[in-house]
C-alpha cells in the first residue's frame, strides 16, 4: 500500500487517492456480491458510507495486524446495518481476507453477521439498534482521557438515526465533558427505509449539532480528499466535530443510486450481473457460492476478552447489629473505599449518575474523586451506553441509578451492553414498594423479571449492609456485568440467633450461594433483599407459637442454591416472599427449579400483585399482603393445611 | 369567582389578577402544609410552577364540575413530582376540596399520590418518569384532530427534563403533523435535584425548540398577566409554541427561593411555621394532622373508564391449508378490514409506524387511509407514548413495530402506558430467532419475559394466520392493552389431522383458551406461535415411530389454560417448546403452574439459551436445539426415560 497512516500531511497524495479509488471499486464489488449471495442485507447505505469507511480504516491509527492494540483509534459504526460496507472496507485494508466476508456474510456461524459485531477484527462495538453509537463513542473517548492514551474516537452514523433522542443526549454529554477527540461522520444520503428523511421525519441535523455546541463541517462524502481534509481539520479543533458527508444511496451502481428500495434489499442475480459489469469486475459469484456452501469462514481468530482491570477489592466492612446503615449507604462507602484503593494503583474507578447523586449515594464519591465522577444529567439512555462502553476499556465502571431509570428506562441499552460483553457494575437503589411515597412510577418491582432476559448479567440482591458491602466488592473484582439492587429504606443488619452480624468477617460472598438465616423443619420461607429481616421477625413470632420454619436468603436469584433449596423442599412447604412482582421474581425462579427437579413440595408465592400506591412502605406492603403479619398468617395457614 | 374561562379577552382584568393572587397565596400554604405533613415531596418546583398551573386551570376550557367533559382542553403535567402544586391549584379552582389533598397527600390509599395520577379530577395523565409528557400531549392533540373536537392541549414541563431525548422526538413529531393547538409551558427555574441545570447538563432549551420548528416566547412565569397573554398569543399561532416561563424555585417563601435543597425535601415544622407566617396564613397543621390520622380522603369519586370505542370487529378471514400468508400479512389485512369497517362509522382507526411500514405490514393501511397513518420515524420512545395517549381517547390505536423496538427499546414507555390504563393495540412482528439474519440485536426473544412485568397488558402469540386474524379482531374489540406478536417468516396454516384449517370459521378466539392441536397420551408438547407447526411435524414423525404425544398450542401465555394443561400433566410428561428465552417465556409460565398446583409430571423446557447468531432461522433454531429434529429427539429421549 502507498497509503500512510495518520492525518499529519495536509493532503492525500494523488497515489493515495488512486489506491483508495481502486480499493473502493473492489469493495463495491464485495458489497454487491455478499448481499446478493446472502439474499439479504443493506447494500444501499453500505455503498454510500463506503468511502468514509475506507478513508477511516486506511488513515486512522489502527493496525490490521494488531487490531486490539490498546492505543489504537476507536472507530464505532453506529448504523450497524451497513455491515457489508464495513466488512468490505476492513477486508480490503488488510484486517482479514475479504473473500471470507463475501462468502459467508449472514451465514449462521460466520463472524460476518447482518449487523456489525466485534467478532470481526476492526469492529469496536456491536450495533444494530440505531442511535446508540455516539454514546458508545463518548465512552471510548472518556477512556482515552482517563487512561492517558492519546487516541481519537470516530463515530460513523446514518442520517436517519439522528432523530433518536439518545443522539442529542450524547452530543450534550460530549460538550459538557469536552470530548474534543471525538469526531462524528454522518452518511447524509437522505434516504431511510420508508423514504426520504425529510419526509419520514423532518429534522435539521446540522443545526442540532450546532445548538448543542459542536462544530459542523459539510463535505462530499464520496471525495476522499474532502473526507481526509475534514477529518484532519476536525482533529485540530478544541471541541467535538460533526462532519456531514453528503452522499448518494447506492453510490457507484447507476441504477441503485438514490433509489430507496436498495436500502434494505439485495440485488437479484440479474441486477447483480449488471452491477458487476458496471464496476468492471469479474463475475465470480459461483465460486463464492461454492465457498459459502462449504462454510469457509476464513481464519478469523476469536477476539480475546477485553482488558480486565486488576481491581483490589479491599477489606469488607462489617456493620454491627442495630447499626442503621442500609444497603444504599453501604454501597456508597464501599465505592469510596474501592476508589481510594485502586485509583492510585492506576486502575481508574468511575461512577456515573443521572441527577440523583445524593439519593443513590455517589455524592461522597463525587466530592472525593471529581475527575472520576460523571454527571450524565436526566439522560439515562446515553448514560447507560457510555458506562457500558467505558467498562470494556479497563476502567472499573459503576452506574448508579434508581431501579426504574437504570433498568426499566434503559433496558435496551443494557441489552446492547450485555451483547457487547461489557464489564458494567450497575447499582440500582430504590427497588420495590420500599420506594414508598413516590408511587408506582418509581417502584421498580421488575428488576429480576426484566434483567432475567439478558444472558450475561449477574444479579445480586443483598439482604443487609454487610452482604451489600461484600456484593459490591465481589462485582468489582469479577469480570462481567453485574446488577446489585437495594431498597430505599435502611435495611437492618441481619444477625444470627445470638444477635451477632450474620454476614460477619468470617463470611465470604460466593455468587450462587444461598444463606440459611434460621433453621426449621415445618416449612421454608425463601426470601431476598430487605424482606429477609421481615422474614426473621416472622420466624420469631412463629417460633413462639411452636411453628419452626427455616428462613433462606437468596442473594443471587438467577443462580439458585440448589442444595439449600432441596433442603427447603424436604420440609414439604416452600413459601417465597419478595418485594417484587410475584410473577417474575424470586418465586418464579424457585418455581422453575421445583418443576424442573420434580420436587414434591407445597409451594406458595407471596409478592406484588398490582401496581403500588403512594404511601409508606409498610403500608404498601400491608395492602399487598406482604408485611410481617401477613407473612406470619400465610405461613401458619399453610403449615396447618399441610 | 370573577375569573371567566377562555382566552378571548385581550388581558386579564385587575379583579381576575387579584383573585388569582389570592388563590396563589392559599395554594402556597396548601403546598407547604401537605409536604410538611407527609414529610416528603417536592415543594420547590411546586411553588415555581404554581402560577402557571393556577392560570391554566382557571382559564382553560375545563369544567371542575365535569372534569371528563369530552371537549375539554387537555392539560398534561409532565414533571409529575410537582404534584403538590397541581393538587393545590386544582383544589383552589374548585375541582375538589383542597383540604382533602392537604390532609392525605402521599398517604397510602389517597388519590393524592407523590406523582400526579389521573385518579385526581383535572389530571389527564399519570407521570413521574420525566420526558414523556410532551409525547402524551401530542397524542391528545392528535385525538382532537381525528375526532373533530376543537380542544387545545397544554403541556407543563420542567426545565431539567428538557435534556431527555424523547422531548426532542416529540417536538419533531408535533411539527411534522402540524399540531398547532399544542402549547408547552416550561417552568424555567434553573434548578434540578443535583444543582443548577447549566451545571448538571448544559442545554440550550430555547434554541432546541426553535431548531425543531417551534415558536418560542419568554415570560415571567410568576406574572399572571404575562402567562395569560403568552398563552393567548400561542393559541393564535400556526404552529406549536413553547413558552419559557422564567421562575424562581421555591417562589413566595423567602428562605426557599432559589435554594436547591427544597427541590425534593419537605420543610421541617420550624421552617413550616416561618413559611406560614410569611404567607400570612393560619397555622392549622394540627387539624390536618388529625384528619390525616383519620384517613379522611375527601369525596373523590373514582374516575370512570375512558371512552371505549365501539368497534366493529368484522368477519374473520379463513386462510386455506397451504396458503402462504404468514401472521404478519394476516395482521396487515385484518387492520385494513377493521379500518374499512370502522372509520366510516365514526370510529377512527389509527396505525403508528417507526420507519418499518412495509416490514410490519402497515404500508397498505397507510396508502388506503393516509390521514389515519402516522409515521413516527426512528423515534420509538415518542411514538410509543403518543400511541398510548391517543388510545385512551376513543381512537382504536395500533402501534406496529419490530419486537425489539416496540418492546425492548420502549419498555418504560409501555410501562407508563399500562399504568395509565391505555387501550393500545401493540403488534410486534419480528420476534424470536425467526428474525434470522439480522442477528441478535434484532432477535426479540424476550417479549414475554419483559411484558410479563406489566399488570395490564394481555399478550397473544398466534400460531398461524387464521389465529392471528382472530387475535387482532379480538384485541380491537376488547378494552385494554394488548400485545400481539408474530415472527418474520411466513407461519403456515395449521390444519387438523384431516388437512383442514384448524382455526376455521367455526373457531372463536377466547383469551386464555389453549388449543389441543394433536392428541396423544405418552406426553405433551406445549408450544406457541410459529413453533406450533414445527411441533405438529415432529408429532407426525413421532407417530410413525409409535410415540403419541399431544401437541398443545398456548396463544395466551399469561392466562394459561389450566384444564388443558392438567390433561397434559396427566400424561406424565410436559415439554415446552418455544422460540423465546428459555428462562422467561412459555416454559417459565408452565413451570409456575406446575409448581403452584403441585402436579407430578416430568418437565422439560426447550427454548433459547444464548443470544442468537446471524443466519437463516432454521439454522439458528438447529444450533440452539430447537429445530424439528431436535424436538423429535428430545421427546423420544424423555418418553423412553419415563
Amino acid at each position: 500500500m502507498v497509503i500512510e497512516r495518520g492525518f499529519e500531511k495536509e493532503r492525500l497524495s494523488r497515489e493515495e487517492i488512486e489506491e483508495l479509488e481502486g480499493l473502493a471499486r473492489l469493495a463495491r464489488g464485495d458489497i454487491i456480491k455478499m448481499t446478493t449471495l446472502a439474499g439479504s442485507g443493506h447494500p444501499g447505505g453500505a455503498l454510500s458510507s463506503l468511502n468514509i469507511l475506507l478513508l477511516l480504516y486506511s488513515k486512522a491509527r489502527i493496525d490490521p495486524q494488531n487490531p486490539l492494540w490498546p492505543e489504537r483509534d476507536r472507530i464505532v459504526i453506529s448504523h450497524g446495518h451497513i455491515s457489508p460496507g464495513v466488512y468490505a472496507a476492513l477486508g480490503r485494508v488488510g484486517f482479514f481476507d475479504p473473500r471470507a466476508a463475501v462468502a459467508t456474510f449472514r451465514l449462521a456461524g460466520s463472524p460476518f453477521e447482518g449487523h456489525v459485531v466485534k467478532k470481526v477484527p476492526g469492529v469496536e462495538w456491536d450495533t444494530g439498534n440505531l442511535g446508540q453509537g455516539l454514546s458508545a463513542g463518548c465512552g471510548f473517548a472518556l477512556a482515552a482521557r482517563l487512561k492517558g492514551l492519546g487516541y481519537r474516537t470516530f463515530v460513523v452514523m446514518s442520517d436517519g438515526e439522528q432523530t433518536k433522542g439518545q443522539v442529542a443526549e450524547a452530543r450534550r454529554f460530549a460538550v459538557k465533558y469536552g470530548l474534543r477527540d471525538l469526531t462524528v461522520i454522518i452518511d447524509y444520503n437522505h434516504i431511510q427505509i420508508s423514504g426520504r428523511i425529510e419526509e419520514v421525519m423532518p429534522s435539521r441535523i446540522k443545526e442540532g449539532y450546532l445548538v448543542d455546541g459542536w462544530d459542523v463541517m459539510e463535505i462530499d462524502g464520496h471525495d476522499f480528499q474532502e473526507i481526509y481534509q475534514a477529518i484532519r481539520e476536525a482533529l485540530q479543533k478544541d471541541r467535538p466535530v460533526a462532519i456531514l458527508a453528503h452522499t448518494v444511496m447506492g453510490k457507484g451502481i447507476s441504477f441503485m443510486e438514490d433509489e430507496r428500495e436498495y436500502h434494505g434489499r439485495a440485488l437479484t442475480e440479474e441486477e447483480y450481473r449488471k452491477a458487476i459489469e458496471e464496476l468492471g469486475l469479474e463475475d465470480d459469484l459461483q465460486e463464492y457460492a461454492k465457498m459459502r456452501k462449504e462454510e469457509v469462514f476464513g481464519s478469523i481468530p476469536p477476539r480475546p476478552l477485553p482488558e480486565v482491570p486488576r481491581v483490589d477489592g479491599g477489606v469488607p466492612l462489617t456493620y454491627e447489629a442495630g447499626e442503621k446503615v442500609g444497603n444504599r449507604a453501604a454501597f456508597g462507602k464501599a465505592l469510596v473505599d474501592l476508589a481510594t484503593r485502586n485509583i492510585e494503583r492506576g486502575v481508574p474507578v468511575v461512577a456515573f449518575d443521572c441527577d440523583l447523586a445524593s439519593s443513590v449515594r455517589v455524592e461522597e464519591f463525587g466530592k472525593r474523586f471529581p475527575n472520576y465522577f460523571f454527571e450524565g444529567g436526566i439522560q439515562e439512555h446515553n448514560t447507560a451506553t457510555i458506562a457500558g462502553a467505558l467498562s470494556r476499556e479497563g476502567v472499573l465502571t459503576f452506574f448508579a441509578d434508581f431501579g426504574v431509570f437504570g433498568i426499566d428506562e434503559v433496558y435496551n441499552q443494557q441489552r446492547l451492553n450485555d451483547m457487547n460483553e461489557t464489564n458494567l457494575k450497575l447499582v440500582c437503589t430504590h427497588t420495590g414498594l420500599d420506594v414508598g411515597q413516590d408511587g408506582k412510577t418509581h417502584h421498580c418491582i421488575d428488576y429480576l423479571g426484566v434483567m432475567r432476559n439478558l444472558f450475561g448479567f449477574k444479579v445480586i440482591v443483598p439482604a443487609d449492609p454487610n452482604q451489600a458491602d461484600r456484593a459490591i466488592r465481589y462485582a468489582a473484582t469479577h469480570w462481567g456485568n453485574f446488577l446489585v439492587t437495594t431498597g430505599r429504606e435502611k435495611e437492618p443488619v441481619i444477625t444470627t440467633e445470638e444477635g451477632r452480624p450474620f454476614f460477619d468477617d468470617s463470611y465470604t460472598f460466593r455468587y450462587g450461594k444461598g444463606d440459611l438465616l434460621r433453621p426449621g423443619d415445618m416449612g421454608a420461607i425463601v426470601t431476598m433483599g430487605g424482606m429477609a429481616s421481615r422474614a426473621i421477625r416472622a420466624w420469631e413470632r412463629l417460633k413462639e407459637e411452636g411453628i419452626r420454619v427455616m428462613v433462606i436468603n437468596i442473594s443471587c436469584p438467577f443462580s439458585l442454591d440448589r442444595e439449600l433449596l432441596r433442603q427447603a423442599a424436604s420440609t414439604g412447604l416452600i413459601i417465597t416472599y419478595e418485594d417484587h412482582h410475584v410473577e417474575t421474581g424470586l418465586g418464579c425462579e424457585v418455581a422453575k427449579l421445583i418443576a424442573d427437579e420434580g420436587w414434591r413440595v407445597r409451594f406458595r408465592r407471596l409478592g406484588i400483585t398490582a401496581y403500588g400506591l403512594s404511601g409508606r412502605p409498610e403500608e404498601l406492603l400491608r395492602i399487598q399482603g406482604l408485611d410481617e403479619s401477613s407473612l406470619t398468617e400465610a405461613v401458619k395457614k399453610e403449615v396447618r393445611r399441610g
